[in-house]
């Protein structure tokens, strides 16, 4: 679980200075975390809030324990400006500092872009906010929930009874918490060929909007909106839920070959002469008595036997699972993607994975979360400063190490 | 528009050749080009099947033109074995090779692993897939719909009343690409820092998974199954959509004292000494109420002066916007997130820009979307073939050059 065991990774030797809190940055140095780099998250006193957030097991929430596996946690006061200078010392080693403030809030801190370059010309700075940093909304708050409304996601999920539906997973802040993880390694990758470092930005709400696929390319060229049609396809027949003698199981044929194959696993090829189910265009205008034969034929067998046999014909088929079956699937266990990681004192905990897999440098849980302030001190020795400069830090409230922080 | 009077971008010089078709691997594909790589993209006779995909202007679908930008297109048929070769000569060149067959397509191809290093021992894999290349599901076809079911997304997407919701945009394909491009460019990153070339994968039901957040860490740590809430926030009150005098506007407070703010903003102040709305625990079990009176105050202005007032005051608000709307809403001009892009015998195609801001080397269409075949020769010239040979694969149909293709 040391760095000095582990293989080198991508980003290992790569210094992370990372000032997010909440989750799209801190899932962009997360992301930067498990593949290698060295990142040291400063909190302010008292802690990202996303500690108190989520169910909590022997005082840890395991909602904070993901998102910040692979840091260090260092316990800063940057409204005092000692603070800050200690910062800038930090700053002045590293290869990339992440943030996701409201545009203006590094600048009032002192950290300005000439300042930024004055400390370390070879600094990456990546910022992660809600609307980007020039622009109308540029000082507006955000909130994944109003970047789902505005980028156009919500009114495009939902079904027309429903009207436009917020989706429960926090999207606008992971996708562009991604993007800039992406951004930033590529960054990286630049600066090594000579591109020189520079300031590298995501936004929740544009994030989003890139994200809307056919449904954007479809509104640019033809000026219409699209219609929420929750799970029918808009042109495609069959697809959708099914009923099997179970429970129901989603089918998703993608070509007219593979409606072929479907209908004849279920021994409905003789529907294909009908005249109502010839083509898709038919089949779409009758699509209520074809699902309701379908459905009658899926009536003989059990969801995983279809489930298999559909498969088999190349027919994409599965269950709608829920989280907690999703979570105990046994491909979601052959790919490791639920880990138990032992905290100290706090027992193992149990986390989502790494949907990278390389091949050579497999991710890795190289440092629990760390509790709030646990490297306060050795980051700063590293950093060069006294044993009676941190103590005097400590004494003063500028740094804190965790011992009296909530739990 | 030519790579020659473009600025140094942190892919430049990096050679891909594209093997992936549809959505996830050519979107991950797309992003290396944004990102400055030379993309190649290799299309089997007739072309990738999203060209006929989505709605079309002068022959050209604007869905296949976003995701297809920044690459070359060769037509090859990889069914013939002197187009492999051909495909084996590309690959002696390039720096990653990107792929989104189902496993073992590669290997039916005659590219084992093996074969690959063989040909090229730094080049990166870079596969995308359903469902990860080892486990149970490894040979099942992938598809969004499937991926969204079994991640668990669907069945926290919707309301009690809509039960388990596919959400509209292909969001599993998208994911599984930006994780895969991710990967991609931090291999790039390794081999340049001494990890060696590495295979490189993402699947679109474990990207999904690792999207889940608190509902997949909270179910990991109470063992029970989150309930879709659609607008409403599970554990927060006031929070949703609420009705001004013309049109819905979407409120998140975040805190309690952005609750106070959202509140005092509406001249609601005294309903926090109400015992009904005291608390966050009390105003989640008088919610209704609570809405309602809401709704009240915010009747008497419209949508854009209270999204205005409301976020001046710090609360996180603004509309739901359709998909036509979003597209022409004044922050994403200011973000320049729809480019106009000129390709000629098109006419000019509008598409979403690049969610990536970077601030030295700024992302550009170099190239737009290619024509199938268009690159065919100029490619194969490059790669040290005689005119003689590419007439030969050209009269013997191993290399298309898209003259005959359907538009």
């Amino acid at each position: 679980m040391t760095d000095q065991s582990s293989p080198p990774l991508p980003l290992s030797g790569i210094r992370v200075v990372d000032l997010t809190r909440i989750l799209s940055g801190p899932f962009c140095s997360m992301l930067l975390g498990d593949l290698g780099a060295d990142v040291i998250k400063i909190e302010s006193p008292g802690g990202d809030p996303v500690r108190q957030q989520g169910h909590k097991v022997n005082g840890l929430s395991w909602y904070f324990a993901v998102f910040n596996r692979n840091k260090k946690s260092v316990e800063l006061n940057l409204r005092n400006p000692e603070g800050v200078a200690v910062l800038e010392r930090l700053l002045a080693d590293a290869d990339i500092l992440t943030e996701n403030f409201r545009p203006g809030v590094l600048d009032k801190m002192g950290l300005t872009e000439a300042r930024l370059r004055e400390i370390n010309p070879d600094l990456i700075v990546v910022s992660v906010n809600g609307y980007g940093s020039t622009g109308p909304y540029v000082d507006r708050p955000a909130f994944d929930f109003i970047a789902q409304a505005m980028s156009g996601f919500m009114a495009t999920n939902g079904t027309p009874a429903t009207g436009p539906l917020r989706t429960a997973p926090p999207i606008t802040d992971l996708v562009a918490g991604l993007y800039a993880a992406l951004g930033a390694v590529a960054a990286l990758r630049g600066r090594d060929a000579g591109c020189g470092a520079q300031r590298v930005e995501s936004s929740m709400m544009m994030s989003m909007l890139s994200m809307m696929a056919y449904l954007s390319s479809n509104a640019l060229a033809t000026r219409r909106d699209p219609v929420p049609t929750g799970n029918d396809h808009p042109i495609a027949s069959p697809y959708g839920l099914f009923r099997a003698a179970d429970g129901d199981i989603a089918v998703a044929p993608s070509t007219e070959i593979i409606v072929r194959r479907f209908l004849g696993e279920l021994g409905l090829d003789h529907l294909l002469s009908d005249p109502r189910f010839e083509t898709n265009e038919m089949r779409l205008r009758h699509r209520e008595v074809l699902n309701h034969l379908i459905n009658e034929a899926l009536a003989s067998d059990t969801q995983d036997n279809w489930i298999a046999r559909l498969n088999q014909a190349g027919v994409p088929s599965g269950r709608v699972q829920s989280m907690t079956e999703a979570l105990a699937d046994p491909q979601v266990a052959a790919q490791q993607m639920v880990l138990q990681v032992p905290h100290e004192g706090r027992g193992t905990v149990a986390m989502t994975g790494f949907p990278i897999k390389l091949s050579e440098t497999p991710l890795q849980v190289r440092h629990p979360t760390p509790e709030l302030g646990a490297d306060s001190k050795a980051v700063l020795r590293t950093a060069g400063l006294s044993e009676a400069e941190i103590d005097r830090l400590i004494e003063t409230g500028v740094l804190g190490t965790g011992e009296d922080a909530p739990s």
